[in-house]
């Protein structure tokens, strides 16, 4: 697979479209380019990379293609920019639940992945994490989206890393592996329990990987 | 994404052609749906599903169109043939690492998990596992592929299984928890250290895995 950069002869057209369109049209809408994000955030999410072509962005958002080009200059740059959405859009939450320090932190680690499991079952076990999706189907393919993975991956790692640094220092894990890679296996572990989840439509895998992580690991 | 069966038109016309081609034309090659699923591995590990299209594949392959609707009804039913040819080839290896009683169970595991690290840094870390990529992209979409990505986890983790229970056996070993429990654990983990390693582009995710497993978990 190759991921294409502005290879469609619309981007310049488009440009020139949405010109006209300012001086003769409506208004442009300023939540397109969010508009356009949220609807290619959900199909991403669902499709796949390759499955979702910007047309099918374009009439989920319903706004013209041209709107598409005047926003992205192509299919790659609207694909960072959805990663960065849909990581920016949990990452408060993940700081919240994570950090807040009135609770003991293997027990912020507990209530993080259970309540993962069951809205994920909820989901009916479908669509996993978006990050580890595009991991397998883009990483390879564009260095742009690479980089937005591994950062918000990093970032994510921090917060378990956090954790897991406290309860060693109060003594409530004494694995004495380092809690920076502890944390990042502790993410790889529970993005490949995301995985197998996704092939076996249950919760086994994921509770699997809190049996082991809280009886084993984080001892 | 959709996982379309049987929506071209060609496969009955494809049928009609090649009967055709019996009476008139040159002998069928009885390799051509070996060859055609070499092809379409390749294809799919490196691209993805979606992204491999069976164009791709008749044109690696070097066979015409016609001769893929008369080996397989559809796309999704070639997918599950290419699935169960890259499990199918990968098996006796891994039977043969994995099984040799002359080597004590865990020196087993270290071997297999080290060797295919150094294979992945000579790839590139590109490509990866095409049952982890599948199973993010496709299973949620077609059950058949889902149900053979099922059945060749669930070999494979009977692989480590056997190695972990062995180990528990004569001490190696004193984590108590049930051996499948752990080995189905270790498959996960592993691919989702794959999972990371297309994104890192580096050996860390795969070296730390190892150091978990080896220091605090098959202990």
């Amino acid at each position: 697979m190759r991921v294409r950069q502005s290879r469609n002869p619309a981007t310049k057209a488009g440009s020139a479209t949405a010109a006209t369109a300012r001086r003769r049209g409506p208004k442009p809408n300023p939540d397109t380019p969010r508009n356009l994000l949220r609807s290619g955030v959900r199909l991403l999410h669902a499709g796949g990379y390759s499955a979702t072509g910007i047309q099918d962005i374009v009439a989920a958002a319903e706004v013209p293609k041209g709107s598409f080009y005047n926003h992205f200059p192509s299919k790659e740059a609207f694909g960072v920019a959805a990663v960065d959405l849909y990581f920016g859009e949990a990452l408060p939450t993940l700081q919240t639940e994570l950090s807040d320090t009135r609770v003991p932190p293997l027990d912020r680690l507990r209530t993080y992945f259970s309540s993962r499991t069951q809205r994920l079952k909820r989901a009916g076990f479908a669509r996993g994490c978006m990050l580890g999706n595009l991991s397998l189907e883009v990483a390879d393919h564009s260095p742009p989206i690479r980089a937005r993975l591994s950062a918000h991956f990093e970032a994510w790692a921090r917060l378990f890393e956090s954790c897991i640094a406290e309860a060693q220092a109060t003594g409530a894990v004494v694995n004495p592996l380092p809690a920076a890679l502890l944390a990042n296996h502790l993410l790889d572990g529970w993005e490949g329990a995301l995985l197998r989840m996704r092939v076996e439509r249950s919760t086994e895998p994921l509770e699997r990987f809190q049996t082991v992580t809280f009886r084993a690991l984080l001892v």
